[in-house]
């Protein structure tokens, strides 16, 4: 035996050694998933096959569809006709968190939530919207006119603008915040929620704040979690009160972690500047009141704050937006300053 | 060939007759079907294997679980610790109803609900009801303080009575009127929903009307309807304001039948004095709403009122009947009196 | 001294004997007093100068005109085109009630509550109703065509008929059960009400309740209480959906009452079967839950009820009227059946 | 005659001059005025006798008290023993504005609103706020333990402190945006509304936009609009969740103009980058309803919006706030950026 056959062979032990004591750390390097979708979902619902399987610290890009699939691009075109329940709000997974059980919470770090189309669309539907006789605040009314709105988007300026020939100004321009309207976990209890309706799981929560650099937080009721995303909005106001904002697919990266062994009631964000709680059903006060409860809760339990105290910090430096008020369950906000939190115990 | 033979002859050719053209007669034969339930569901969904299937014509004999799965039967239980979510509402069920398709609606003839145990249960559950803070109209206040009680039921004499020894009058004495708390049959567009909650598919109603003697139609939502049933109330006071009735199990007896090629927007129901529209939803005043739009849309299309006309009659004659204020959805009954019907068209 | 002086002197005495002897009996003695309207008031309102003045005991006969000032009588008159807010619903009094002071409760008993005129009129006013845009449920949706229905009575028979040239079945014959539309006292809190609507010290509660035979008991928030009536129906169905009942005018009698030193928060009525409790808000659910609280708190205070026995009770036999959901406030009657009190203590 | 006594008669007679053509300017100068109030009132009511007569242009300097009389100032202290119903929200006013009429809208510019004390109070009052059993929200739940809190301010940082020994952090330090809780005229129909209640009228609104620099719009409905102003807040979040904000007394400098014949239905606001509408009702979504329907309104009549492209552009880029959800009608404001209005026809 030479010595270059000896180290041949401690080269040979060194590598096998390296490669076993690598595997655990391979098995928990955090990595990134390119996923392109090929089916979408219209419910969200524990039963559903998951598309890919991820862990704790991994990435995810891919896409998502608008809220009406794509198919309506053209004012011409009437989404009442293209488009038919469920068949709306077309969801992107789900996807399969490894560790996540019933009882955790579900962190979704959104590091990039971006159109992907250089119009977005926008619609008034017949019977849908608050200004309006609908499904349930049903009425002997006759529905509003159906109207498509094509707003054109230039990512690079971030703007779209409207032509509004109709109107005395004729042509608006607005910049774009682009978030999920839609995006949650498989619900509790054995339920199926249609990607219209959004509740403790998250779901269709159409609020301004699941964008770009802001994390969510989910309750986790099945294994896995199995969250899903869709329904881009490039832009939208307040309560979204015709219906739809400025609907358009995402191109959308988000970093996915798990919190074992800390339940919370309902979706929960953050972003540099609040902490937030999104609570969603019906009447709009109980989603108020939901909402604000919780964010107390959280104050006490997680930074120490006494009850009355949270409960007098909130009502003097709480921020409230109105998510929707159009989807069979509206969504409120209750946000709360980071600055005026001690450093997390 | 005498005449016991051609008799004979013609005696066999007459059966043989008989035989076939009695053929598709058997095939639709009406049977009576009596159904022991070893497993119960907890949410109402198209996903579940039905357990029995029947024909338009047939009956069905089965029994249900009191909604706490017959578990609390004794003053100083506790139903918080007994009972979990989504454990209660036990269904029985799903029946499968041939050649019911989606468009089509069920029919279901209540011939017999009957208790079939000499006591029932009543509590007031902690953060349930509608007089306390619950999970939507959440609340900063303590929860009411838990209590059971057990209703001592006499079958023959249709009584319930109840010890308040607490109280000045120390028992009260009151009339039965057994019914199916939650009936219904698989919601649509996919969903799948908790036999706490009802909704267009029927489900956990809590309204009085579902009794002896009532007729209930149902919107068909998937192949084979996938009715179910259970959550006996011996009594329930309107709203069901404390959160459960007079609970019990019951002996049941349906008919079944398929409309086909009526759809319908929610439960209707109809007994010998009232046609009626049972709406679930929050708030109280759009269960109210979507009730009696339904009802006006069913007097002008099934019996030939002027659309108007039918709002000034419903205005004038029509009856309400608040059915439960303490689900995750309010029902509101909507009832239009026979008397005032022309002969159905 | 002579004769004549002698007897101008025991006539002199005996004056002033009778004059005190009467004293008494002439401030107790029960009165009936008969009151024709001159003009009317479109408020509640403490500031009123009263139009008559009335001891605890004494019966009062007055006259009504209906919520149009009478002037709608005609199919093709339009409402909206006759009667102007806040000249609807003509308030006959205010009347007031010697010795009833804040804090004490005016009885008024419902001796007859009777039409005067040979018809009613029913209409649809645009914007005005639960099935349209109104008001506060504000909607961009077009309001329902205006109709005016004229419903012919037979006050002997107790019935009204109403043509339906449009309808299948050309008319219908309904019964008869006339009540008071508006009923109630000064505001508290110096605050003034317009008569179209219901709150705490009662008004346009549209009930069905309000009617002969029944005992109505109101807060009194000013002395006097300075209660008014008007807006008589003839026939109502629950919720007056379409904003109106059968709308007539009334001759009323009415038996005045005053309990001293109890205060109630919401009108409280009375008949042979139910004691009731009529509360006045928006939403729906919230006039549904104070009439409830209202009602527990009375058997508790009143008939020695536990408490929670008495949420259980009314959760079993509680009976929910919708008194109105079209005015300013909505009108829930909660009612309990009397045969369940004990002997009131 | 020397040229200093030429200049002497030639500045006489200027001066002289000047006086005359001043005298019709004069009467209608815009003057200033300080009005120091000795009483209050707790009714917005056009009976009340006005404390002073203001022309358009006009400028007003007042003080106001806070919501409790100034009463409560020490942590130790319970407003619910030193203020009772209606003596809450003292009003300072009313002011009559010289020639407005009802159809008319009055203006007030809000010039300054500053607290005029070192501290600030909030309580937390038993059976008030969103997160409790309350008036209308009737519940059986006991209600929540009454708090006192004192901020202390410091107007030149323009801060509040506040200590929070129960807690982890121990104190915390807000900015304030102080502003009017209560301010408006005369409501419509004749009635008269207690100070704790906002409505079409303006009144308690509670909402964070009525502060200095912005400009108020109120319907007139009485002659000389009779407006009042009163219950500073330092602060508040959005909702006032607990019930109160940072009550503190006011000084206030307000210009006040008329604008004729131009009516309007629910209280309007502007500052350099809203248009807004301030809507009041129950439930919280009518609200919502009533502030974007007239918000949407307003964009077509004055800014030449087509319908539904205002329809859209609020749903894109509209803001909501919601004001007060405690008090007897919610406040929801909806905002409009004045950056994509036209130039005002």
């Amino acid at each position: 035996m030479n010595v270059s056959s000896l180290s041949l062979k401690l080269s040979a032990i060194l590598v096998f050694f390296l490669f076993f004591i690598s595997l655990p750390n391979l098995s928990f390097t955090q990595q990134t998933y390119r996923f392109q979708p090929t089916k979408y979902y219209f419910t969200y619902d524990g039963k559903h096959e998951p598309v890919l399987k991820l862990k704790p610290g991994d990435t995810l890009i891919t896409t998502t569809l608008d809220a009406f699939g794509n198919k309506v691009t053209r004012k011409d075109q009437r989404a009442s006709e293209l488009v038919h329940l469920p068949e709306v709000n077309h969801q992107t997974g789900p996807f399969y968190v490894e560790g996540a059980e019933p009882g955790d919470t579900l962190v979704l770090q959104l590091i990039k939530v971006r159109p992907n189309r250089d119009h977005a669309v926008s619609t008034h539907l017949p019977n849908f919207g608050v200004l309006t006789g609908e499904t349930y605040t049903a009425m002997l009314t006759d529905p509003l006119p159906e109207r498509t709105y094509i707003w054109k988007m230039d990512l690079d300026r971030n703007i779209a603008t409207l032509d509004l020939p109709a109107s005395k100004i004729s042509q608006v321009e607005i910049p774009l915040h682009p978030f999920l309207g839609t995006v949650g976990v498989a619900p509790a209890f054995g339920e199926a929620v249609m990607s219209l309706t959004p509740a403790e799981h998250g779901g269709n929560m159409d609020c301004v704040e699941t964008k770009t650099g802001t994390t969510l937080y989910f309750p986790v009721f099945a294994k896995g979690a199995l969250f899903m995303l869709g329904d881009g909005h490039a832009a939208q106001g307040d309560g979204e009160i015709c219906g739809t904002g400025l609907e358009c697919p995402l191109e959308v990266t988000v970093k996915v972690d798990v919190i074992k062994g800390k339940g919370i009631n309902w979706p929960r964000f953050e972003n540099d500047k609040y902490i937030m709680v999104a609570a969603s059903t019906r009447p709009l006060i109980d989603a108020f009141r939901s909402a604000h409860v919780e964010l107390i809760n959280w104050l006490v339990s997680d930074y120490g704050f006494d009850r009355w105290d949270a409960l007098q910090l909130v009502s003097q430096v709480g921020v409230t937006r109105v998510g929707n008020v159009v989807d069979p369950k509206y969504t409120v906000v209750a946000k709360f300053p980071k600055k005026y939190l001690p450093t997390k115990k």
